[in-house]
């Protein structure tokens, strides 16, 4: 991840997200009420998705509740369409901004052909997989179909 | 974790939240709505706590939107005062359920002094703690106390 290059609208701190530097605007896949959802630059994890909150938070707790609600329909959404195209038997949910605290949410579909299928996503060393410019359009209009069938 | 005990409510899946297996009850802290909350086994990120939900789904996505709401709100109202309790910097929330699949909720407090402040949680290889019964004890004392307090 680069350098925060702009200010947060507080004029405190930094953030990628709120300039745009992460994630690559490329990968976007749809933008919904509360969230922009991204295709995950590494595709080791087939679907492996991200859903970026349009404003800056960094805890649940600090949402009011509407957009809180608002953003788990969001994810859930984003979740069945995953599971639908990726055929995946579990889906990983995880809000963690160790390294960007702006809330974020990975989505990562977990097959019946998992290497590691009992361990967290995280755990699994792994050379990244970047798709082919083709794939990837591909995988994003896969995606995009099935969460605007839900 | 143990091996299931008893059939899943539609019999054909079994379920160690559902039997009552895991997690331990004498770790309970609190019941509320749709979960109930427990201090997670392994105490190497104090005050790491678990929120199961009280009937058996797997998905997000599997919930009426009124029970999910709920949900999300009591993961909300634990992390915030586990945030208060333990001073976190970040607050890690994870649904992942590849060992037990039946919704469960990782809250994951981080702190300031975090042995690896940057990395996924389940990334950070070390001994487990477990406390002893009076730290156990307090300990589910002074976060049910922050829990109902909000």
């Amino acid at each position: 991840m680069s350098q925060n290059k702009v200010k947060h609208p507080n004029n405190t701190i930094t953030c990628d997200a709120c300039s745009g530097v992460w994630p690559d605007p490329e990968n976007q896949i749809v933008e919904l009420t509360q969230t922009k959802v991204y295709l995950h630059d590494d595709q080791y994890f087939a679907g492996w998705t991200v859903l970026v909150l349009k404003h800056h938070a960094t805890e649940l707790f600090q949402l009011a509740e509407p957009d809180r609600n608002q953003l788990m329909q969001e994810v859930s959404t984003v979740a069945a369409a995953l599971t639908e195209v990726f055929s995946a038997v579990k889906m990983n949910y995880a809000l963690l901004g160790n390294l960007l605290p702006h809330i974020h949410w990975h989505l990562i579909p977990r097959m019946a052909n998992d290497p590691a299928p009992r361990d967290p996503p995280f755990n699994i060393a792994h050379a990244p997989i970047h798709l082919i410019p083709s794939k990837k359009t591909e995988r994003l209009t896969i995606i995009r179909t099935a969460i605007q069938k839900i």
